[in-house]
């Protein structure tokens, strides 16, 4: 008789935005006459920009011709995107990166979860908390987590790296040596960034303790302050140590057009195994490419055109959230985030939990936020909203919110 | 320090159609003047079909208005696919799939890769030999199939179940009893398929001794036969033992479109564990959904213009089929596959083996094909050619081997 992979029954409850998802369902149902506004899932609102929509219907056509039709991509990604990225990206920063330490995919969510694949059952794993779920999670299905414990919210085997208002928002070193670092900068839920001398002193550690840190940099196009790096490889050694994911998501709107990549540096070793070996072993494996119309739309964010729309799509959201942060600050909240990032974290009042802020949010304004404590135990306390509504909706709920 | 999966180290020399695609490379750069004709990748050349380029262009412009943008796709899959799917793959053949049995993914490749990510670790492996890698591999990835030799090209934990033309290509229940059986139907690399009656025994064997079949139907479009079933839930009892995977890349063409899909039935389960929900928990953890663009493409292949269109198509690499068997068997080759299958499986002439075959055909003929110990032990002294060029070079091809 077969057996399953019993660390898939150690998961808690769904995942966190399926819950709300219900939740907020089940409320509408039952209060069909209120307009509920989302500024819960970090999903953007406002449409691809037209250089793009233009580059997609331009491989469209190409794929209705026998003599431009593309089949199978190439499984690392098309030479005229990796190339792009590689200029753009990193070339354009000062960052030493190649063209085949570019992997191109269907999205950083895949690449996230897929990436702790190249490691040993035994690497311990270090996270910020509260951080996004998926790097705990794809851990936990692999095995490397330990036992959870419902009362902490926290798995045995699991280092985790409070990031709280309390250290500002800057993890410190674990007691502990991690095998495996997991970074989101600038930061999902919280919204701070780590600056770069603080992002080289982990880089610094984590080469001298033989640690590989997982940056996830798929908010970086939001980054305004300037001592804030877009890239990890602006810091003095990150090729030994760290593996880059960025997404398209957020900063061209492609959460429903699903395209992202990673950076896997040559120099990032184990011994004489390199792990740029590896992940295009596993590309070759388990992914067939990105479609080529998505790759093309990938393409075109690089353009003159797209740049200039791209930058005024950003814009637009990142108005939101300082309508969100100066609003919550009027009306009494504590907040953070919202600079360099758009995801706004407040404190809830009145020593209320997570949850109980969101069902009081949801219940007395008609907002839908996610509940801090859904991205790691020291996420209680807190709740994250997102700027990526419509600005009318987002001055609404603001509004709402200031009223309660 | 942090260490790697060593699995991914016991993985022998690089994935065939790179080391093919070296090979041609190499080939024509000495040899600029030749023109190469490939018959080797299973990729498609003809573009994609009308009515789904009209579907793509739709979509693309719906992604360009505020009011019909699309963000963050359903994990599973929209309804509107689901429910074509279910409706025609499933339901018209009298199979009882319902659509939340029905995982939309980003092709057939990733999904085989992946699915055996569900099982634990000491689940026994059998695969049919000679078969799709993507099986053995990502089962050697995970750390299932023991250690390789070179000499016999096998795994010491993977149970091989000779598919040849010594059994007519029927493969035979394995002495020891597997816990994954992998079966992919029309065979690739093969050609050849199971009769129904033969597939039920299959059914019957799984549920009898408690093991799972990985059943890949990627090529059920070009089955001509009437009693070959297009689905594995045509066999009663299937769905308490068996997960299909489904791909749109030779039906439909959509090798560089991306899009496929699993079904894994609510009545598959070990104990009182839903492979089903556990397949969902993978989806919504490290999968973000296809593209809202391709999933429209995928809806237009079961419009009535889209199945007329692509029943053209299947029709147009099955003449080609023909052209390559009938051409084949004049010059007296022994030559199996091409009638269920857009593959042709012959036995290498003059005791070749495989890869002898291949070079001389490359510079012979120029004329590139598969050695078929590439897909397992047993495909030594065999060679595949697929269907899917264009019909003049198809012929040229023919003609060209006839001659040697």
């Amino acid at each position: 008789m077969f057996k399953v992979n019993e660390n898939y029954g150690k998961l808690p409850g769904s995942y966190l935005f399926s819950t709300i998802g219900k939740k907020v369902a089940a409320y509408q149902e039952a209060n069909p006459d209120k307009k509920i506004i989302r500024l819960g899932i970090g999903d953007v609102t406002q449409p691809i920009a037209p250089s793009i929509i233009a580059a997609m219907h331009s491989a469209v056509d190409e794929m209705a011709n026998a003599d431009t039709f593309r089949g199978y991509a190439p499984d690392l990604g098309y030479d005229f995107l990796r190339n792009a990225i590689c200029e753009n990206d990193y070339k354009a920063r000062g960052c030493d990166i190649a063209p085949d330490e570019i992997f191109v995919s269907d999205g950083a969510k895949s690449d996230s979860g897929n990436i702790q694949e190249l490691f040993d059952v035994s690497c311990k794993v270090a996270v910020c908390d509260p951080v996004y779920p998926v790097y705990v999670d794809s851990n936990v299905m692999a095995g490397r987590t330990g036992t959870y414990d419902a009362t902490t919210g926290m798995w045995s085997d699991v280092i985790y790296m409070p990031t709280t208002a309390e250290n500002n928002f800057i993890p410190e070193f674990p007691k502990e040596n991690p095998d495996l670092i997991y970074i989101c900068c600038p930061n999902n839920p919280t919204g701070t960034t780590l600056k770069k001398s603080d992002l080289q002193a982990w880089v610094d550690y984590a080469n001298k303790i033989g640690a590989v840190i997982i940056y996830d940099a798929a908010y970086e196009a939001y980054i305004s302050e300037n001592d804030v790096a877009h890239s990890i490889y602006e810091c003095t050694g990150a090729k030994t140590c760290a593996i880059e994911i960025r997404s398209f998501s957020k900063n061209a709107g492609f959460t429903g057009v699903r395209l992202g990549f990673t950076v896997v540096p040559k120099d990032l070793k184990c011994g004489d195994v390199s792990l740029n070996g590896m992940w295009a072993r596993r590309h070759g494996t388990k992914f067939n490419g990105a479609p080529y119309i998505v790759q093309r739309a990938g393409e075109a964010v690089y353009s003159a055109q797209g740049k200039a729309e791209l930058k005024e799509q950003v814009a637009y959201y990142m108005k939101n959230a300082a309508v969100i942060k100066s609003g919550l600050e009027k009306a009494g909240y504590t907040v953070f985030g919202g600079v360099n990032a758009p995801y706004i974290w407040l404190k809830t009042p009145d020593g209320m939990n997570s949850w109980e802020f969101f069902d009081y949010l949801l219940e007395k304004a008609n907002v839908v936020g996610t509940p801090g404590s859904g991205f790691g135990p020291s996420g209680e306390g807190y709740f994250r909203l997102t700027a990526f509504g419509r600005y009318e909706n987002t001055l609404e709920a603001i509004e709402r919110i200031s009223k309660l």
